[in-house]
C-alpha cells in the first residue's frame, strides 16, 4: 500500500451530516489521511470544528481561500481537498483550490447553476488539476457490474430505463421548523434552482448516465413543490428519450411517507433487464428473455470483474453505502497518485447533472414541453 | 346459499386463456352453473368448444345472435351472459344480450373503441339491465383495503400516484411467429388501436381509478411500437394530473425481459403510503409519516371489513389471482339476485377506460401534449 | 371435459373452516358438484347446514352411517365422499364409506392415532376403494416442481432437509376462551395426541416426504406446551435422520406472534439448494453450487412439466392455497374415473403421518431419546 | 474527537481475509492508527506483509513475541494489539500481550480448546489488561436494536430462539484442493475441534446470547462431516435449552449450495416475535400479537437508542458488515481510553463460545444426548 495521501476538508463542521460521510469514506481504505480544514462558514465554528476533528492548529482554517493558498504554499500540503459545503459555495470553493493547483473531490450536485458549472469544468481543463465529483452510488460494485453488463451487451438493445429515487423526510415544512438541513437545502440561494430534482433527480440521472453509458436527447419534467410554501420542487417526474431509442422515466420525490433513500433502478433491453434497489444493495436481478431471474451478488459465484474490483468482503456480508462511497476516495487517490480511474465521476458529469436540472426546470416552467439536450 | 345462478358464455372456447379464467372464477364460490355458450367465432369450433364444456347439445349455439335470442326465450334461461371475446367482438355481442334483457359480465377493455362504449353505456342506461366489467384485480382483499384506507383519509391528501404494469411476452415478434394470443392483441382491428395501453395499462389506469377514487383532469402520453413491425404500441409512459391535486406516473410495458405480469401501485399522501405488488398479493406495505413500516395482510389482524369481506382463507394462506376475479363473479350474482355490489366496476368504468387509452393515443400523437378529460 | 362427478361431504358444516375450503377446491377446476352431506355432528345443525348449502332434502343427512347406506343404495350415488370432521371422526366415517364402496378424500391427518391409521389402510387394502388424503400443500405447483428436480438430480445427492411451519394463533389460551377451533383442536380427544405436531408439522413432514421422496430412518422430537394447561403440544422441534444420508431438522408451531401459516421449506445436495416459502408459493429459489441463485415462477419459462400439468393461468399472476387443494380434488377426480394419480397422497401417506406423530411423541416423553422409525 | 489510538496486528498478513476485515473495521471511524505488526507466521511473510502495509521498518516484528516486547517497552507503544490468526494461534498471542500489559482485540473463537479460554480468561481477570473479542455480528444497529427490545419486554416472555448461520463454500473438499483458507479451517490443528459449529455456529450462539441475555441450560447436538475426508464438522443441527424456559434450534452449515453468508435469527415471545437477516441488515422485522407486523429500519423513525448509538448514516442508505465490525473498534477504543463499553464482547463471551463448541461436540459423539451447562 501506498503512502496514506493528505486530505483537506472545506466545509463538513459540526451540525453537518455529509462531511463526515466523507470522512468515513476517505478513511476506509486507508489511502487518506485527513488533515486540514475550513470546516464552516464562519471561522468561530470553523475552529471549534477543525479541534473537534483533531486537526493541528495551523491547519485549522478560517476560511477557504486562507487555506488554499497556505495548503499551496506548504512542502507538504494537502493532496487534494474535499468540498462538501451546501451547493451554492461548490464553485468559489473549487476555483480556489483548482488555481492553487490542488486536487479537487466536490460533493454533487456540482454547482448552483450550470454556468458556474461550465466555468468550472473550464478551468479543469485550463489547468489540467484531478477533479472528481462524489457521485457515490456509482461506486456501488452492483451497479458496476450492471454497467459492465450493459456494457457487454448482455441486455442487448436498450430500450427501457426506469429510475426512481424517493425519500419522505421534507413531506412536511421542516425548512419553517428550524431545521438546517432542510432550511439549506430548500433555499434556491444555498442549493440551487432544483430542490429534489437537485438533491435526488440528479442522483438518479447520473446513475442511469453510468450504467447505460446513453445520452439522452430531449426530457419532459413536471417538477412540483407539495408543501405549502416551499420554494424548490419536492417531487418531480420526468420522461427521457435516449438517442440510442431507449425511452425512461425518471421520479423523485421528497414527499412519499414511509421511504427513506429508496433508490431503484430498472433497465431493459431487447435481451434482458437488470433491477437494483439500494435497499438490497448486495444483489442485482438478472432477467434474461427466456430464462429464469437470477440474483447476482455481490462477492458471489458471477460477480464480474468490474464488481470485484470494487468488492471488500465475501458475498452474504452486505456492504454498503459508505463502502460505495469509500470506492469514490479510493479511487480518487489512484488518480491522483497517477494512474487512471475511467470509472470515476468528473466534472463533465457535473456538467450533464446542473444541464439535467435546468433542463427539467426549463420544460416544467413551460408545462412539460420537450426540451432538447442539445 | 341460494340457488345457483345459470351463466351463459360467448367466446371462451379452444385455445383462448381468458375464457377459462372467466369459468374458473365463476365456480369458485359455488354461485354460477355455466350451461349454455357461443365460444368460438365459427360454427364448427363454437360446436366442437361446447361439447367439450359439456354443455347440452340445445344450448350449444354456433353464434351470440342465436344464443341471445333463444336463451331469452327459454323459460330456464341464463341468468347472465359472459362476454370473454377479442374486444371487437364485446359491442355487438354485450348489445345482443341487453336487447335480450340479459345481464352481461364482459372481459375489459369494454369495447375497442370510445364510440361504442359510449353506445353501450347508453344501451345499459336504457334497458336497465345489469352490466358489469371484470376488471378482476379491483378484487384482490389487498386493493380493497387500500381502496377503504384511501377513503378513509389514512393516507391524509392524496399526493402521488405510481402504478405500473410490466410484462415480457411482447419482447419479440411473435405476432408474425402465428402465436394466436400475440396475434390478435396487436391487431388493431380486433383489440382496438390501443396495445399495451388497451391491454394492461387500462387495468392499471383502472387500479389507481379504483383505490384513489381520483378523477384524472388531463394526462400527457408517450406510446411506442419497440418490436419492429408492431402495428400497436407495446410500452406507455403516462403522466396523470388529478383533479384533487395528485400527480400521476403509469407505466405499461410488454417488452420488459423477466417481468411476467407485474403490477405495483404506490399511493401517497400527505400522512401516509401504500404499496402493493400483484407477486405478493396477499400483503399491503402502509407506512405511515413517522412510524415504521406497517406489512397489513390478507386474514391478518389488521385486515379491514373491505377485504374480509371478499377474504376466503386464513392469513398466510394465499390467495391468489382467480379468487379475486371470483369475487367480480360472486358480487355479480349478489347484484343479478337483486343486491347491492357497490364496488363491482360498470359499464361507465368500461367508458372511462376507453376515454384513457384514447387519451393517451391522442397525447401521443401529438408527442405527448397534455389532453384534457373533460 | 367428462360428466361433472358428485360428491358428498361428512362434516364441515356451520362454523367449520376447512369445510368451506374443500367445497372451494372441490369446485374449483369444474369437476365436482356437492349433492349430498352430513354436515353436522348433531341432526339438527347437520340438518340446517346442509339447507344452507342447497343440499336436496333427501341427500342432507343427520349423520354419516345414514349417509354412507343411503347413497350406496342410490343408482345416482355419490362418486366420493369427503370427511372433514375433527380427527377423531375420521376413523369410522371413512371405514362406514369405504365399506359401502364409496370412494373417499380424508383431510389429514388421517386418524387421532396410529391403530386406526393402520386399520383404516387394511380396509383401503381389502376393499380396493379409492382413498385420497388432502395434503393439500402438495398441490403447488412449485412444489411439484421441487419433487421433479429432486427426482431428476437437479440437487445432486440430498444432504440438509430444513421444514417449518409456523402460526401464532394459539399463542394465548383460547380453548378456554371459547374458540371452537381452538377447543376441538386443543383436546386430544378429538385431535388425537399431537398438538402442534398433528396439526401443522404433519403438513411439514409430508412436505418434506413429497419432494425427497426420503425415508426417515430416526428422529428425535422435543414437543412443548407453552400455554399453561394446554393439553397438546404447541411447538415443536424435530431432527430426523434420513436412510439416504440426509440430516432434517423440522420445525412446527402454533405460539410464534405475527407469523399466519409460515411454510418454509429448504433443501441442500450436493450440487443445489432449493427453498420455497408458502407466503410466495408462486416462486422457487433453485441456487446451484457455483452458479447465481435463480428463481423458477409457476408458468414461468423454466417451470417443469410437473409444475405445469397443475398451473392453471399464465405466470405473474399468483395462484394460492385454494388451487393448490383444487389440484387434490381434480387428481382424486381423475383417479376415481380411472385414471393414474400417481403424485395424490394416499393412505399410506396417513398412516406415515400419523407414525411421524407418534414418534415424536414417544422421543419427547423420552426427553428426545431417538425413535427408529422402523 | 480524542487522539487517535495506536494499533499493532498480529496476524493478517498477504493472503489472509479477517486481517483486512479488522483493518478497515478499526480505520472506519477513525479511532486507530495502525503502526506495527507481525503479520504473518514466518518472519519472511510477515516482513513482505508489513512492507505492504506501510508500517515503518522497526515496528515490522517478525513475531508476536518480539513485538510485544518491544511495543511495550516503546514510549509511544500501541494502544492495542489485535490478534487476527487462525484460531490455535489466539491464546499464546494473546498470553504474550496481556501479560506484557497490552490491550488484546481478539478474534474468535477465543482459542481453539476451552482450557486455553479458561487459562485466558483468567489471566485477563489477574492483569487486568482490556480484552475484546471480536463479534462483530453483535455491532449490527438492528441487532442492538433487538436486544434492547428484548430487555425492555417487548416480546414478553421469551419462548423460541431460531438462528441459523449458514454458508456454503465448503460444499466440496476444498481443503484438498490447495485452497488456504479451507485449509485452516478444516484443520483440527489450527482451526480447533469444531468446523462449522466453531467458525459460524459459534457466531450465531454469541448473537442468541446477545440478543436473548438467556443462559443455556443443556444442548443436544448433532455434528456432520457431509465431504468426505473432512477432519471436522461442516453442519451442526443443534437443540438448547434456555434457563429461562425459551427453546432452541441453532442450525450452522457450510454445505448449503447458494447461500453466502446467511445469518437469521428469528425470537418469539408471549407477546411478539422479532426476525432479523444479514442480508436485509438495517431491516428488523417486529410483529407484536394481534398487531401488523412492522419494519422497524437502522436510522429510522423508530429506531430505539442503542441502535442509533452505532448508526452512522440516515436511514435507507444501508450499513453492512464493515460498520458493524467498526463498531466493535470504536467501542474498543471508548474502553481503551478509560470508558464504559457494556456491550462490548469480552473474554467470557470467548469462553461461553468454546463451552457451546465443545458442548456440541461432546453431545454428537454421544448421539445427540443432552449436555448440561452448569
Amino acid at each position: 500500500m501506498p503512502t496514506t495521501l493528505k486530505l483537506g476538508m472545506v466545509g463538513g463542521g459540526q451540525g453537518a451530516f455529509i462531511g463526515a460521510v466523507h470522512r468515513m469514506a476517505a478513511r476506509l481504505d486507508g489511502h487518506w489521511e485527513i488533515v486540514a480544514g475550513a470546516l464552516a462558514s464562519t471561522p468561530e465554528r470553523a475552529q471549534a470544528s477543525g479541534e473537534e476533528l483533531g486537526l493541528a492548529a495551523d491547519r485549522n482554517y478560517p476560511d477557504f481561500a486562507t487555506m488554499a493558498a497556505a495548503e499551496a504554499a506548504r512542502h507538504d500540503g494537502i493532496d487534494a481537498v474535499s468540498i462538501v459545503t451546501p451547493n451554492h459555495v461548490h464553485f468559489s470553493a473549487a476555483k480556489a483550490f483548482l488555481e492553487a493547483g490542488i486536487p479537487v473531490i466536490c460533493d454533487k450536485p456540482l454547482t448552483s447553476n450550470g454556468e458556474d458549472a461550465a466555468a468550472l469544468a473550464a478551468l479543469v481543463a485550463q489547468t489540467g488539476t484531478p477533479f472528481v465529483l462524489t457521485h457515490n452510488y456509482t461506486g456501488y460494485p452492483m451497479i458496476r457490474q450492471a454497467r459492465a453488463m450493459v456494457e457487454a451487451g448482455d441486455l442487448g438493445e436498450l430500450r427501457l430505463v426506469h429510475a426512481e429515487y424517493i425519500q419522505d423526510w421534507l413531506s412536511e415544512d421542516l425548512e419553517s421548523a428550524g431545521v438546517k438541513q432542510a432550511a439549506w437545502r430548500t433555499d434556491p440561494q444555498q442549493s440551487g434552482a432544483g430542490g429534489a430534482i437537485g438533491d435526488i433527480g440528479s442522483h438518479a440521472f447520473n446513475l442511469v448516465s453510468f450504467t447505460t453509458q446513453q445520452r439522452v436527447e430531449r426530457l419532459s419534467a413536471q417538477l412540483q413543490s407539495f408543501v405549502p410554501g416551499r420554494r424548490v420542487d419536492d417531487n418531480a417526474h420526468v420522461l427521457l428519450d435516449y438517442s440510442g431509442g431507449a425511452r425512461g422515466v425518471l421520479l423523485a420525490s421528497q414527499v412519499a411517507p414511509g421511504y427513506e433513500n429508496e433508490i431503484r433502478l430498472r433497465l431493459s433491453g431487447t435481451k434482458a433487464s437488470l433491477e437494483w434497489h439500494q435497499t438490497s444493495a448486495n444483489q442485482l436481478r438478472f432477467s434474461p428473455l427466456g430464462q429464469a431471474p437470477q440474483t447476482i451478488t455481490r462477492g458471489g459465484v458471477v460477480a464480474n470483474e468490474a464488481a470485484n474490483a470494487v468488492s471488500r468482503i465475501p458475498g452474504g456480508h452486505p456492504e454498503g453505502y459508505l463502502e460505495a462511497f469509500a470506492t469514490i476516495y479510493s479511487e480518487a487517490a489512484g488518480l491522483i497518485r497517477g494512474g487512471a480511474a475511467p470509472l470515476l465521476p468528473t466534472v463533465d458529469d457535473g456538467v450533464e447533472g446542473l444541464r439535467f436540472i435546468e433542463a427539467c426546470i426549463a420544460s416544467s416552467a413551460k408545462d412539460g414541453q420537450w426540451v432538447s439536450w442539445g
